[in-house]
C-alpha cells in the first residue's frame, strides 16, 4: 500500500528537497552557507510579499509565535486577540506566559472573526498595543480576512501580528500591502519542508516597538537575528541542512510564481469543496480557506474510526479534529506539494470507506464533482 | 576533491542517518511517531547516563541553554558561572538576558576552571542557586572535571547546570552519578545528526526548583515537555524527521556501547595530540578533551590562510578560532562519526600545507606519531 500524507502539517515534501536533506552536512559558518541563507531570505521575502528581511529561526512555529510576542510587548501591555480555534488559543497561551493583558474576540469553532468585530474591539480598546490574528485557523479550516484587518489596524498605533503558519504560501497574503507588522510561518506547511524552521517578518512599525523594549529572552531575540542577517548569518547554530533544503522547495515556488500558486490552491480547494458537497457531506468552516478542507463528520458515522480505516485500507492519512473536536471533523490538507490528482484520490478513498461503512453515497459522486470543478477551472 | 568535515559541530553524519532524512515525511501525532520518540528518549537516557527523562527540543543548543536558565532561576537569583571561553560567555549572555546575578569564575582562554576555584566560589556565595559549567569548551579545546564539580555542588542547595553540547557522547559524562542536575546537548556534535535538536535532562533536585517557580516563556517551558513526554509526545510540532534520523545515529551509539565510545574518542584524541606534538606544534588547551584538538598557530604562520589552503587544496574543513581567537588557533574535531583514519588524513593534509608554507617539519612526523600511538592502543 502506498502511504499518502494529507495532514495540515507536516505536508508532503518534494523528492528533490528530500534528496537535498540526504546530502552530507557542511559547516554553517562559511561563504557557501551565507549564500544559501541570503538566497532563502530573498525567496522568503517573495513568499511573504515583503520588502523587509524575513528571519529564519530554528524552532517550531510556536517558537516563532513566541518571538512575535516576546519582542513586541511588555508584561502588562494590552493586546486584542482574534480567536476562532485552537491556534487562536495558542496565541492566548503565549500571551498569558508573557503577562500580556489579552482582550479576546472569540467566535465558535467553525466561524470566522469579522472585520466588524475587530473594528468594535479597536474602538473599545484604543490602548491595545497589538492585534493577534490567524490567517488559516487549521483546527477548523476557517480563513480570515487579513486584508480588512490590516486596514483597520493600520489606522491605529497597534501592531497587526499574524500567525501565517499554515496559510502562508497556500492563500493570498501580502504582508506589506496588507499592513501585517509581524508575520510568522513554519517550514512544514505550504513551504514544503519537514518541521524544524520558523520564519518571522517584521515591519518598520514593528521594529520601532521592538527597539524601544528591553529584551525578553535570548534565543528568540529578533535583534540578534537582525544583526546576524545583515551579514547573511544566524546568531545560533541553525538547522543548516533544513535551510539548504528549504532553498530547493522555495525554488519550486519561485518557478510557479506566487500568484499562480495561490490560484492553484484556490482551484483545488474549490474543487475539493464541490466534491465534498456532492458526497452529501458538509463543510465545517463558514469561511473556508485554500490550505485545507475541513469536513463535518455526518451523524451516525464514527469520525475517528473512519480516518483509521482510510489509513489502514488505502494509505491516506488525514487529520482528526484536535482536543474537543476529535471525532467531529476530518481535516484534509491540500497545501504545498499536493496537486488536484492527489486530492481526487483522497476523496475517492473517503468515498470507498464511507460506502463500506454504510453511509448513503453514490460511488463517484464526489470525484465527478471534483473533476467537473477542475475542468471548469473554478 | 573529496570534502571532509572536521569542524566541532556540525560533524559528519553516518550515511544511514542521511538516508533516513531523505525518507518521506510522516505525521508527528501518530502511534509510530510516539514509538520513535520513546525509543530516542530511552537511548538519550543511556547517552546521558541518567534514569530521568531527557527532553527533545526543536532548537539550537542555545535554545536548550535558555531552557536550562529560564526554568530553574528567577530574575535576581544568584548563580556561579565557571567560564573558560566563548561557551561560558554564551551562558553569561543567557543569564544576563534572564536577569540572573552572575558571579563569574573566569580563567584565560586555554585554561580550565579547577574544582578548587569552584569550592572557593561556593564558600563565598552560599546563596548561589546554581552553578553553570561547560563540559567541553569547544572554543579552546579545554575539558572540565565535571565529576569533581558535581561532588562540590551536591553538598549545597545549588543546581549543577552543564553545557554538554559538544562533549556529551565524546567524553565520559555520567549525569546521575556525577550529580549533574540539568544537562544540555545538541544533535550536531557527537550525536551524529545535523543541527536542529537540543536535548535537556533534569534531576529530581532540578524539578523541585522548576516546579516551585512561575514559568518564564512558553516554547522552552520544560513542564510542557514533561507533560507531553509522559505520553511519548512533544508539546509543539517537532522536527520529526530529525528525531527519526536521530534514532538511527543513536542505534550506532548503542551498538558500540557508551564506554567503548568514550574510550575510542580518548584514544583518537591522544593519538592526535601525539601527532600534533611530533609536528612541532603546540596544544592550546591545558586540559584537552576528547571531543576536539585545538592547536596553537605557530609564530610566523598565517592561521586563517592555512585553514583556507587546507580546504581548497585538500578538502579538509577545520575550524578557525572564534572572535578574538581568529587566526590564533586551529580546531580539529574528532567527535561522532570520525575514526582514527579520518583524523590521520587531516594531520597528513595539515603537514602538507605547513611544509608548502615553509614551516620546518619533516613530512610524516605527525602521521607516524599518530600511528604509533594508535598501535600502542593509548
Amino acid at each position: 500500500m502506498k502511504p499518502r500524507l494529507f495532514t495540515p502539517g507536516p505536508t508532503p515534501v518534494p523528492e528533490e528537497t528530500l534528496l537535498e536533506l540526504a546530502r552530507p552536512v557542511t559547516y554553517h559558518r562559511s561563504a557557501e552557507a551565507k549564500a544559501v541563507l541570503a538566497e532563502v531570505t530573498e525567496d522568503l521575502k517573495y513568499v511573504f510579499q515583503t520588502a523587509h528581511p524575513v528571519f529564519t529561526l530554528t524552532c517550531s512555529g510556536t517558537g516563532g509565535m513566541e518571538a512575535a510576542v516576546a519582542n513586541t510587548l511588555a508584561a502588562g501591555d494590552k493586546a486584542i486577540l482574534l480567536t476562532a480555534g485552537r491556534w487562536g488559543e495558542r496565541w492566548q497561551g503565549v500571551l498569558k506566559a508573557f503577562g500580556v493583558e489579552t482582550v479576546a474576540v472569540k467566535v465558535d469553532y467553525g466561524k470566522a472573526v469579522t472585520p466588524e468585530m475587530l473594528d468594535q474591539a479597536l474602538g473599545q480598546h484604543p490602548d491595545a498595543k497589538a492585534v493577534f490574528a490567524t490567517l488559516s485557523e487549521t483546527s477548523t479550516g476557517v480563513g480570515h480576512d487579513i486584508e480588512a484587518f490590516g486596514k483597520l489596524v493600520a489606522k491605529t498605533d497597534a501592531l497587526l501580528i499574524l500567525d501565517g503558519i499554515s496559510g502562508l504560501g497556500a492563500m493570498e497574503c501580502r504582508v506589506d500591502a496588507w499592513g501585517v507588522d509581524v508575520c510568522v510561518t513554519g517550514s512544514q506547511k505550504a513551504l514544503m519542508l519537514p518541521p524544524g524552521l520558523a520564519f518571522v517578518s517584521a515591519s518598520p512599525k514593528a521594529w520601532r516597538r521592538i527597539d524601544a523594549l528591553p529584551p525578553r529572552g535570548f534565543y528568540l531575540d529578533l535583534r540578534r537575528y537582525r544583526k546576524s542577517l545583515a551579514d547573511s548569518d544566524t546568531p545560533f547554530t541553525p538547522a543548516n541542512t533544513l535551510i539548504r533544503a528549504q532553498r530547493a522547495s522555495l525554488k519550486r515556488i519561485r518557478a510557479e510564481g506566487i500568484e499562480n500558486l495561490w490560484a492553484r490552491h484556490a482551484r483545488i480547494a474549490a474543487a475539493c469543496r464541490a466534491g465534498v458537497k456532492a458526497m452529501g457531506l458538509e463543510l465545517f468552516a463558514e469561511r473556508p480557506n485554500s490550505a485545507l478542507t475541513v469536513i463535518t463528520v455526518p451523524a451516525g458515522v464514527d469520525g475517528s474510526g473512519t480516518l483509521k480505516k482510510l489509513e489502514k485500507q488505502h494509505g491516506f492519512k488525514l487529520a482528526d479534529g484536535q482536543d474537543s473536536m476529535k471525532g467531529k471533523i476530518w481535516r484534509l490538507s491540500h497545501m504545498g506539494y499536493a496537486d488536484a490528482f492527489d486530492v481526487l484520490g483522497a476523496l475517492a478513498a473517503l468515498e470507498l470507506v464511507l460506502i463500506e461503512g454504510g453511509f448513503k453515497l453514490e460511488a463517484g459522486a464526489g470525484v465527478a464533482a471534483f473533476q467537473k470543478a477542475c475542468a471548469a477551472g473554478k
